[in-house]
């Protein structure tokens, strides 16, 4: 599993539920809004019939920066929100990861501006794994 | 403005409400189910007090690709699901554009798997814009 280029991750020993209520109180703290949210165990067992450990895709949002970045680039939509998502592992603990907005943004070529904001929320998303670990490091 | 990288897009002389119902239809031609369904411009009106033209992001996901790519990766959830963006330009017309899955999950490094998932998305939503163009060339 390779996720170093494109994921800030935790591992926390905390249940599945506690993590995505931790986890959505460090999102808004840094002022990230949760405007979807997928429940990819549920999708793929009603669409297939398939059994997966717990796992949310949580889709979120800091206004301000997405604002920014569409005045810059129309099309930023392809790349927003960013997804942060919890699922739990086979071995009672439970990963929390983001995807890493500098990365993501990156392939949108030369654009200061969305540069910028690929940072900001790069370094906020970086607060919010960092403040779950805080909380209960399980990797430390 | 730079989207060929990773985005596929058209123009389409229709009103965004038609667009959308059709982006849809042709999203579940193709398998994709809508995940996910974010009003932009609400949203940012609703947290900024700003105003935009019309901006749908839909998150299309084909549950057979998502599964196949979710046991050769756990946490493409990262990456999931793919956007497609519908919005109203000031001169009347409607853009519809997927993002590129194959430049996307390209991220996740060497996984011959994830490869083979973005490759198959990645047709899948070529056929969901050439289809959307068949039916409204504006940019033909």
């Amino acid at each position: 599993m390779n996720t170093a280029n494109y994921g800030i991750r935790t591992v926390l020993d905390l249940s599945f539920d506690e993590a995505v209520e931790r986890t959505k109180n460090a999102l808004k703290a840094e002022g990230f809004g949760v405007l979807s949210e997928i429940d990819l165990r549920e999708k793929l067992r009603e669409k297939l019939g398939v059994e997966v450990e717990p796992y949310l895709i949580l889709g979120a949002c800091n206004p301000p920066l997405a604002y920014k970045a569409l005045l810059a680039e129309p099309e930023i939509g392809l790349l927003l929100p960013c997804n942060v998502i919890v699922y739990a592992t086979s071995a009672g603990q439970t990963v929390v990861a983001a995807v890493d907005p500098e990365a993501m943004l990156s392939v949108v070529g030369e654009n200061v501006t969305v540069a910028e904001v690929g940072q900001d929320a790069r370094a906020r998303l970086q607060r919010v794994i960092e403040s779950l670990k805080a909380l209960s490091p399980a990797d430390a």
